[in-house]
């Protein structure tokens, strides 16, 4: 069998280790478009924060490992055209590429209306998704002083703090009410905003930016209410697929994605599409939505490789886990918000706790829970810490995966030690409605 | 409804606390034999490695606090000398106290082969669970040099931390031929001994103290092969309950716990008994063992107090889930060691992962998984690391208390930061025996 692999990011490099471990005979080829694969977008903030000291320093896995520890044939520097009659790819200057089973993991950029992709030309409005696109942003960076961020989800807050210890003058505009508003409630929010703005973030918030206006080396952001001129603005808008390749070959939804089965064929026969190339469930709504996340990508690639040769598993959709360490506060979020409450079947119960992390401090945690009123199953949770606590998240998205009723996690044990956490297990603390 | 408890540990002020939340009526007495409550007996070893600066520094909570949140007329200073017809308890001084339900939270003290109670007689040989022997130990430090501590169990090594980082000349005497070996499998601790005997503890592994010799100011340890003579002697064996005083009234196993059934009722109509007094059952063998962890207190006495008025819930057993920090490492299990299977009814497959904690570093986390080759479910975990990562072993023990598969794990959810972890999620590491 002839695997061919589409995208060298986490999509792409877990179907090929996860093809391998499947089938340890089989060819396996990886196509990517720029220059080597690996790349974690998230370098950029960590290297303006100091914390790493070259793009290439955070790199999961490198072209030479994929091919040395798992066989993969790794081809950088290869554009995909389209798909060809016959399981054949039609690649840039007039290569084919045949296949039995193809797997999509392209990914996804920043495209949106503020313009085309970043090098198309030599503009002061950049993304960053890319390693050639950071590298851009990192060449302006000595020049300007005034810099935009629009978005204030995980992307653009990473980035404006990275912003801000490289000594800039940082304006964040949000077109909502809050920032991380995906992820968290408008008061769990809270002190990240109060952090971000004592730490220098110019914050924009129900600032949605209309037009960019460039022009004398500088761009101007004109939102209802004001404007603003900087001599850089960065789009940390969410990403979209850009699936415009597959128009006349795959099937489509309305946002870009490519249409996937639960086994994550695509509408052609042996071409399957992974990570922010599809839509997955969001579980606790049953809804296909658009999530872009790691995890997303890493478990459908999984997925798709298993599925290869025989259907085998389906999936069972994502909590949207997310966990970030942003201006001194760790925080996170899985499953439900109450603020998508009104998206969901049943009335929401919320519980916060406020408690210390262990019993030798007054540092807090402060964790906001969603307990289905019908089922009496935790949908959602959320934390907010100074501490490093997030590790608990993944255990609240355990019990919303197994639909633990509170009873049933009255049960769930804990070590104890007093320098580490608290005796009475956190699980037992989730107040059951039953209780009324 | 007068509910009566016997002891003010963990156990004594948990049962006072459920009580007081299901029964907002009940009159609620705790009674203490000691002068305070919610001693904590791991302050001793924090306190001499200058984490806390006195004994009371870590308490869980106050007689006051007890009173004021809760409504429990705390009575300390009351030594119960036993039961009596009709619903009666006999204290110290003919005073008598009656009881509508009785929870016995009396705990477990070192009682030992090497001779009574610490403070009886002015001995170099001393116990430290309850804070007046603490504060012995605490007088005889500065006038000693070289101490021996009996057992390399967690209570034994934290000691010994402490006794090192207050300059003391430490040997630690341990029967079996590895430390912690309740908890870890042998190579599994082997960092931790390393460790301990670099950071200058002399051990003692495989020597079985037979006998102790008090003379001239100075203890002889005795063992097979050696004798060690040294300043002060710390028992830091295994505890037991001491339930001579029921000997008469309640039916007794024969290591000297009370019997009680899955509702924590012992063999008296209305008496209950719970944490330290108690035997539980062992999850992943259905053994019911001693097994002294304050996560069992905390859940046999919330289970206790549920059950004072009707029988609402049983007792599903514990993993004997524990972590630590010792030496420089953070420590844990939870569930089945390998040193354990031969009494597991069927054959156990094991792996260990050796894993950086992100992607940012090469410091790693070794984790070791036992997984029931039959019923394909995860039944034991340890985890060893420089790194804070506890807090992991928790999610084990809830993927075993849920009998989840390995196929089932394969589902599980995480967040993904490149500096706080791993892409792929953990418990999608873990191999299926299936795969054979």
């Amino acid at each position: 069998m002839k695997i061919v692999i589409i995208g060298g990011s986490f999509a792409g490099i877990q179907a090929a280790i996860t093809s391998r471990t499947y089938y340890p005979q089989a060819e396996i080829v990886l196509l990517e478009k720029q220059s080597e694969i690996g790349y974690i977008s998230g370098s950029l903030s960590l290297l303006l924060q100091g914390k790493i000291t070259n793009l290439d320093q955070l790199s999961w896995m490198s072209a030479r490992q994929l091919q040395e520890e798992y066989q993969i044939d790794v081809r950088c520097n290869r554009a995909v055209v389209g798909l060809m009659e016959g399981n054949q790819l039609q690649l840039a200057d007039n290569e084919i590429v045949s296949y039995d089973r193809l797997i999509i993991a392209t990914g996804s950029g920043q495209y949106s209306r503020y313009g085309g992709e970043a090098g198309e030309a030599p503009s002061r409005i950049l993304r960053f998704k890319k390693k050639s696109e950071a590298e851009v942003l990192l060449e302006w960076l000595p020049t300007v002083q005034k810099i935009a961020v629009i978005g204030g989800g995980q992307v653009g807050l990473e980035l404006s703090e990275g912003l801000i210890h490289a000594n800039k003058q940082v304006h964040l505009f949000e077109s909502s009410s809050q920032l991380l508003f995906r992820y968290l409630d408008a008061e769990m929010a809270a002190p990240l905003t109060k952090s971000a703005a004592a730490a220098g973030v110019q914050l924009h918030l129900n600032a949605y930016v209309q037009e960019l206006q460039e022009k004398n080396d500088q761009v101007t952001l004109i939102t209802a209410n004001e404007q603003e001129t900087v001599d850089l603005v960065l789009v940390a808008t969410s990403t979209r697929p850009d699936n415009s390749l597959w128009d006349d070959t795959l099937n489509l939804n309305d946002d870009g994605t490519i249409q996937v089965d639960r086994w994550m064929q695509t509408s052609r026969p042996n071409v399957f599409a992974v990570g922010d190339a599809v839509q997955v469930i969001f579980q606790p709504t049953g809804e296909a939505m658009y999530i872009s996340l790691v995890n997303n990508a890493i478990r459908t690639a999984k997925l798709a490789a298993a599925n290869l040769a025989g259907l085998k598993e389906e999936d069972s959709g994502t909590l949207r886990t997310i966990g970030n360490y942003l201006f001194g506060y760790y925080l996170g979020s899985t499953g439900l918000t109450e603020s998508e409450g009104i998206f969901y079947s049943a009335p929401l119960r919320t519980q916060t706790l406020e408690l210390p992390i262990n019993l030798f401090t007054k540092e807090k945690q402060r964790i906001k829970l969603l307990v289905d009123e019908q089922t009496h199953q935790l949908v959602g949770a959320q934390i907010v810490s100074t501490a490093p606590v997030l590790e608990i998240l993944n255990r609240f998205a355990e019990a919303i995966r197994l639909k633990q009723t509170i009873q049933q996690l009255q049960q769930s044990e804990e070590f104890f030690h007093p320098a580490l956490n608290l005796p009475q297990p956190l699980m037992a603390r989730i107040e059951d409605p039953y209780e009324d």
